[in-house]
């Protein structure tokens, strides 16, 4: 089979023996694959992962154990825990201490014609969600992670910094509490899909004069970028929270003080409930097909990286090979 | 009278006027006031105060609108708000906007023979509680905050970093849960304060050794230096709570990728609450006295700020002039 594997660089493999599921576990046939930031960030050698990339996917179960799930839709949960220590004990898998992750840690990843998972893993697409939208249950869920993360409340001031996929993704949950909220990026032509959605957008720069009672209850920082981290810092209010969902490659320089003299909340904020985006996909509570930029073939899966890796690129997509 | 002041050096003034109470203000005179770090940092050029330093006090309502006051001996909160913001209207006058604080921040402070306070801003001290106690109240309401701005439970497992004042009284308020509570330090003559009342302490070292399963669900940096929030980051169990007592001047190298991947909260914690701390004083659920390691006149307040600033050091108190 055809995959897009990583080995100190990213290229097709076309040669690949189909994967065997081991005793509990699926093999699935990757329909629509995503990919994230976090395969360009691996490409560039952060997690120190090598194996087939990927793990935003829809699929349909091609083999398992339980018959009754072959041939269903599925999306599914990325974290594959240990089963035993106390964070896996405790229902919290994706902390495991000694976790693999699909396409990330330890294990081969989706944007391949079929990987193999935990059957646990997996969730039922309804009917009513088309593939292009399932294939967003993953990082829809990891923007629904703020609200497992964080209370924001409907009166709450909120500030979503970041235009790229996570942070229109992001908004669009957040706007759903009814808070009162603005999101502020750089590239006009993706806060327009929030604007579309009747968020409160401005370009990068326009915030930073705004007076001090405008300070923000709670800021989310899904810029990428340390400059955002220091912004979140100038924009949220005494006893405010600043959420983090950026992840920088190496230290960064802060000052952190603030956060004792202001007596600021830091919460870091990663994978989140699929269940929960499902429902927001089913129910269309989310714009998701605007954030589309390209849709490519498996074997023009390289092709498919390098778009994503464009500045302001939103969703690339990669298609599986035709059902049988 | 006379007072510490600082206005570039720290030196005694000794010909000073009797400050006189603004509408809705009393005059204390002093009887006991404590040097704290950040008057240390003042000193250092942090936070660009200048004037009379001083905070932590208990003294004798000298002058005041409210004749019952008069001859009342109180403490005091520190911070004065400028009582319209919409944090002094939610009730938060620390985290006013426009705030003015005790001998920190625009407001002459308590290393004097009298100062000056809004009559709303003291708590009157129980009989029973000494001078030498009473006069802990802002620091110990200081350590209380930790529990304001955390929830910490009984079955947590709760580590606290640095064994100066702030982390001494710090474990003992946080001991007082119930938790499982290790203080980690590096003086031996300090932590057998904490072992004489029941605590778990371990000198600095002996703790980057644990194995994983002692990760900490709280991790409460008192240490005042960058190293320390490295330490609370390697100590923290994912989704755990690392709290910062600590100020450090400038901003540090940070790893913040960790706050995400590993879902950590980090919480600034500032002042506290002074009716908890009273409380506690009276109740003696806090050693306070054993902090105590020298005591001065008013006369010698810049040899007591010396003696603050050794490593290592305690408490070190000024004695105000004997009553008339």
């Amino acid at each position: 089979m055809k995959a897009l594997i990583f080995d100190g660089q990213a290229r097709l493999a076309s040669d690949l023996s189909l994967p065997e599921p081991a005793p509990g576990e699926v093999r699935v046939r990757m329909i629509l694959a995503g990919i994230c930031n976090t395969d360009l960030e691996i490409v560039r050698g952060y997690a120190g992962f090598q194996g087939v990339l990927g793990h935003e996917f829809v699929g349909v179960v091609d083999q398992a154990e339980d018959q009754d799930l072959v041939g269903r839709r599925v999306v599914g949960e990325i974290n594959i825990g240990c089963g035993s220590c106390r964070f896996c004990r405790a229902g919290v898998p994706e902390h495991c201490l000694s976790r693999l992750a699909l396409g990330i840690r330890g294990r081969d990843g989706a944007l391949a014609e079929f990987f193999c998972l935990p059957a646990a893993n997996l969730l039922v697409v309804p009917d009513s969600v088309p593939d292009r939208a399932a294939v967003f249950a993953e990082p829809l869920a990891a923007a629904c992670s703020v609200l497992e993360r964080v209370h924001v409340r409907p009166a709450d001031r909120v500030l979503v910094l970041g235009d790229g996929k996570l942070g229109l993704l992001t908004a669009q949950v957040l706007a759903l509490t009814g808070c009162d909220l603005t999101a502020v990026g750089r590239h006009e032509e993706n806060l327009a899909i929030l604007a579309a959605r009747g968020i409160d957008t401005r370009l990068a720069g326009a915030v930073a004069g705004d007076p001090p009672g405008a300070l923000a209850d709670v800021v989310v920082d899904c810029t990428g970028r340390p400059s955002g981290f220091q912004a979140a810092q100038r924009l949220v209010r005494p006893r405010g929270t600043i959420v983090l969902k950026s992840t920088y490659y190496g230290p960064i320089e802060a000052d952190l003080s603030q956060f004792v003299v202001d007596e600021i909340r830091l919460v870091g904020s990663r994978c989140g409930p699929m269940d929960a985006a499902l429902r927001l996909l089913a129910g269309q509570r989310v714009d998701v097909a605007s954030l589309i930029r390209a849709e490519y073939s498996i074997d023009d899966a390289v092709a498919a990286l390098e778009h994503a890796a464009r500045p302001g690129a939103l969703k690339v997509l990669v298609r599986g090979a035709a059902a049988d």
